[in-house]
């Protein structure tokens, strides 16, 4: 696919806020799920861009507006004793999908990842989300089917730490 | 169970890396994988102990010798617009086991992310590893087996970035 030299990609500043906000809420409805509300949103702007960092944002603009964004960060394997770059949110708006933005977006990333001497660039998909899987394939990504993600939330992890 | 007092959880110094090392390698030889070479001992003393910091240790002593460690880091989660705290590796030597020591872990790790605002504690577990799921199944640790875990690395990753 030939580059679409209208579409650029930058890392985010705490200026592009709604812009995030925006894309943010549009990923939670494209999974029917809720959207940051006030609280949320003034705590997005203080992990993104407080200290400490909790995130990194990547943003793609075409002809000047935002229509995808990455969320990643840096966990660490033991294993490699090399960091990983974490993908946490990859989101193209529905209307701007087949571009190659998505393709950008990761391709950037891997490109992070090299700098900062990673090992690995991972991330989770929903195991029903199958145009996203295709996409992870055309990229050569391996699934780690035999992995199962596991969490403490809510009332066991208080409980744990406090009873 | 009863409290082990005989057993102590603190975090990491540099001073503790060959402890650290110790209990990475007696990791990857219970997983028959290799252990850390000299170079990979030096960039987890950097990644650990350096400028940034990727991760952080605890370790569990009893009568002073070093039989347990946990490697977290912190993510974060865009839905919760919270920080997650993400264990990377829990390992008790197997002549420690049955003591407790593991719980001790996982409940400092509990508070650990209740002090830092974080809305869930994550980590992966192997599909095999029935001993540690039923352990996180005692601590109401709920399974999320629709994430798939995907990973690009090697040369996928690198011709991403450059090709």
């Amino acid at each position: 696919m030939p580059i679409d030299h209208s579409v650029t990609i930058r890392s985010a500043v705490e200026a592009d806020m709604p812009s995030i906000v925006n894309l943010i809420s549009a990923l939670a409805d494209y999974e029917n799920l809720e959207g940051p509300n006030a609280e949320a949103i003034a705590r997005l702007r203080k992990h993104g861009f407080g200290e400490p960092t909790y995130f990194q944002v990547l943003l793609a603009e075409k002809d000047g507006k935002a229509v995808a964004y990455a969320i990643y960060f840096f966990t660490y394997s033991t294993f490699l004793a090399q960091p990983t770059l974490y993908l946490e949110d990859l989101f193209v708006l529905p209307e701007y999908r087949s571009l190659g933005i998505g393709f950008r977006l990761m391709k950037e990333l891997a490109k992070v990842a090299i700098e900062r001497e990673c090992g690995r660039l991972d991330w989770t998909v929903l195991d029903w989300n199958q145009s996203a899987i295709d996409f992870y394939d055309r990229l050569k990504a391996v699934q780690l089917k035999d992995w199962i993600v596991t969490r403490l939330t809510g009332e066991p992890l208080t409980k744990l730490a406090h009873g």
